[in-house]
């Protein structure tokens, strides 16, 4: 048995293919037919090119646009003269192809690692990717192992790349197995969007675990059976069956709308933070985007979206969702989620430090910007924008002052907008719950984001495996807070929604209709069940 | 003007002297009569041993015996027979004593700097202020600068070390100015103490004021004005006599009891964190101590306080208070104070992390030997026991369990124990406030303390300057907690203090006694003018 970190929930029972790194060593030797090494070196190159836009095709079809941006650049490095220009040096001075390729990878591989922007060091990764790539072609090694699988199995490897993942054909992977990465590393986030059980966090995983090894991969507790007896099987298998039997009853609710016993619709959408996963939020049966995390617009890159950009990205967000509630939450950066290009600078406690609106405040070129773009495709569907982190009277009314700014400038340069944009805030800290009573009367509605707000109520940093014991959704005072928040927006006549883990979790559902919630807003693969446990318990 | 960072309130008008470090340069050079330079260490070590012992008494009288104890580890260090060795080695190679002085104290340094150990680490500094005084007497130059102040001045340094405030003669001191140090710097809490006006934190303070400058030095608003014109002199020795004027005022209220004009008594209270401490709060009338923060009693030590240690200090500490009542916190560790033999390892987020009470049910050993002292003590005047950090019933109840377990175990080893001891809470997180009413239950005071209340309450360090501004202690949702505390104490017919800042904001006072408080505790100089605003406004 081996216990590892549940990174994608599920259940998979089956064989076991171990992907190794290229462990082939890569020997150094002198050519002499420079040319024809030459020539080996572009053919490699070639066939390269070919496998990454296959990949990148594949990862289109599959994870969207956005996701699969990154084999754009690794196109472009098999492109970049500099990098081809050292490798043909070296070649030309008698190195085989694939040593020169080797030490060229290394030397771009130091260059971008010693970069003092975190965006353009992460890039090193890519560098080596594509490198080993052409190495691997050359010696004849065959990289399209997780494409050809011609078997259903469970993949194990050290870590998944981008490649590996964007490549793999979903129907013939039962499960992954990694030695690296938590919940929020790249094989975790592709293994939850494409619906496969995964574990991650496996020491030496690929070492202790053989190709044809039979196993229970259990991606529920994050546990790993090696070898289990019949018992254990036939235990496993009964889940397996039950789950799927529950998931295909489930499709029934898709298009059901969420009436409680006593006649009250409540609204459950989706949270997304990328419009790529619009499609997910469709596919289950989401009655609007409860929470557009637009941070990660900012991610991964090495200057902020322009204005256009942004447009572009709320618009189709807004037509896609064809008119139905889509509530984008304003840039929320800092505490835990760090831009390169954003410098907070070094915080003894960022989660109580410079973030979400604090943060816009100090940023207003980026805030208005963002808010320019929100309100010229605000035509396009049906909008309503939200700010993160509101403590108080005095935030919200500035926040407020700065749209209305936003909306004369982009009046003036001609633009319509439309005048049925609904305002609301983050209930995420104490203070905010606190004083709702004040703030309903500032806002349209509320979406409680019950994670922050459970950390700070209990003081209790979540993250922190010491402590997170504490953190408790149905500690008293939380739920105090989360009946006094919705009380008060009905008192002004208010909506309140909820956009934290809490909004999903069954268990607590019927107490927070008994509260009064108007809308829940969670990860698209739950909709169905909570759709269910309102229209039946 | 300079402007620097307020250490001590109060101002100083006269002339500089200027604290220059040991200027001269340490020549080496050769000494061939080895027997007559050993001599002549001998016989400076012997002057140095005679100094420090004159400053430890000093020291004793002035500050208490525990902040004298650091002059005899410098005792300790002269009289350590490697360092002695070392320095008598070079001498007997032909290095003259000075130097000789100066290489060992640099080894010595990189060992201790070197060490894993916080706290040894810290020793490095002592070293080299030992060394020094011994190679300044070497040198002939007079080290007593500070002792033999015959004109009242205003002292500017780099920094002051022990050594130096220890020996300085309070009526010759008008005040301090130091380059390095903030608010908590060994001389900004020295100069507190002593009530001497000090700003600390100004960059090159010793060079750009020469020794006989007149200064004002503003220790309120952390400003100094060089040579400053006959209109601001005047403007200033108003403030002066005016500050002087009301403090005399304030005595008379020193044995009042404060009483609202609508008959109520407020105890008025200090906080204090040593034994040392009792003697400023009796000076200033305290009703009682209101926060014993027992903390410092494990700080600045490689191990912690024997059960017998910590008993004798309460026990001292009761007694002093002559059966006025006395809240011993229990030991409230993590967040911002860290102890080298307490590892709660790196945190991202410590202030919601493992600290206070969470801390202790970790480390029951220090929690159980610290109970046994307080129920051993609890003998010798009124004790009350106060847990930091609780979030929780479950908590309450738990410390509450281990309290128990303490009295039997005392009780069989054949002490007596008082069975008037009160036990309460820190009321410091959101979620204790909230659920106050339950926890009122469980204890028979709560002490409010406001300062991490109301972090927690706004999530926003007041440490990190580019949020701090958001800190407001009369942000109406801090304002209900409170309120919401005092009346959930006494519905269960239980008494609500607060010892926070704000317990001695006489803006604010009005309102808390409006809302039923029924104890401040403060720092003790704050007491007078807090007496004074309850009784006449």
């Amino acid at each position: 048995m081996l216990k590892g970190v549940a990174a994608s929930t599920g259940i998979a029972i089956g064989k076991v293919l171990v992907l190794k790194e290229g462990k082939k060593d890569i020997e150094k030797y002198e050519v002499t037919d420079v040319k024809s090494e030459l020539l080996r070196f572009k053919k490699a190159l070639e066939k390269a090119k070919q496998e990454i836009a296959e990949i990148k095709e594949n990862a289109e079809k599959n994870f969207g646009e956005e996701r699969a941006m990154i084999f754009e650049a690794h196109l472009m490095i098999l492109e970049d003269e500099e990098f081809k220009g050292s490798i043909e040096g070296k070649i030309q001075e008698g190195i085989n192809g694939e040593y020169a390729i080797k030490e060229t990878v290394e030397i771009f591989e130091n260059i971008f690692l010693s970069m003092d922007n975190e965006y353009m060091r992460e890039r090193a990764a890519d560098i080596k990717d594509v490198g080993y790539r052409v190495i691997k072609i050359l010696q004849g090694e065959d990289s399209n192992l997780l494409k050809d699988l011609k078997e259903r199995c469970i993949v194990v490897a050290k870590d998944l790349t981008p490649s590996d993942t964007a490549q793999l054909k979903r129907e013939y992977v039962l499960g992954f197995i990694t030695e690296l990465g938590g919940k929020t590393s790249h094989s975790a986030i592709i293994a939850r969007a494409l619906e496969i059980p995964a574990v991650s966090g496996i020491e030496n995983a690929a070492e202790i675990l053989k190709t044809g090894d039979f196993i229970i991969l259990d991606g529920v507790n994050g546990i790993i059976y090696i070898n289990p007896d019949e018992k254990l099987i036939n235990e496993y298998q009964e889940k397996v069956e039950i789950e799927s039997k529950l998931k295909n009853e489930l499709l029934i609710y898709k298009d059901k709308e969420a009436i409680t016993r006593d006649g009250k619709r409540i609204e459950i959408a989706a949270n997304i933070s990328s419009k790529d996963e619009i499609e997910i939020a469709l596919k289950y049966g989401a009655d609007g985007i409860g929470l557009f995390r637009t941070e990660f617009l900012f991610m991964n890159r090495e200057t902020p979206p322009t204005e256009d950009e942004q447009f572009e990205t709320y618009k189709y967000v807004l037509e896609k969702m064809d008119n139905k509630p889509v509530v984008i939450r304003t840039l929320d950066i800092g505490g835990d989620k760090k831009i390169s290009y954003i410098d907070v600078g070094t915080e003894m406690n960022p989660f109580m430090g410079l973030r979400g609106i604090r943060l816009c405040f100090e940023r207003l070129d980026l805030f208005k910007s963002q808010l320019r773009a929100l309100l010229r495709a605000s035509l396009y569907g049906n909008l309503k924008i939200m700010f993160p982190m509101i403590s108080s009277q005095d935030e919200i009314i500035k926040a407020k002052k700065i749209l209305e700014e936003c909306k004369n400038e982009v009046v003036n340069q001609g633009y319509n907008i439309s005048n049925n944009i609904e305002i609301g805030i983050m209930i995420e800290i104490p203070s905010a719950a606190i004083i709702s009573d004040l703030l309903a009367k500032e806002v349209n509605f509320f979406s409680i984001g019950t994670n922050d707000l459970i950390q700070y109520t209990i003081a209790v940093d979540r993250m922190n495996e010491k402590v997170s014991n504490l953190y408790e959704p149905s500690h008293p005072a939380v739920l105090r807070l989360i009946k006094m928040v919705i009380d008060n927006a009905h008192r002004e006549g208010k909506w309140a929604g909820m956009c934290g883990e809490m909004a999903s979790d069954v268990n607590l559902i019927p107490l927070l209709i008994d509260y009064g919630i108007d809308e829940l807003s969670m990860s698209a693969p739950s909709i169905l069940t909570v759709k269910k446990v309102i229209l039946h318990g």
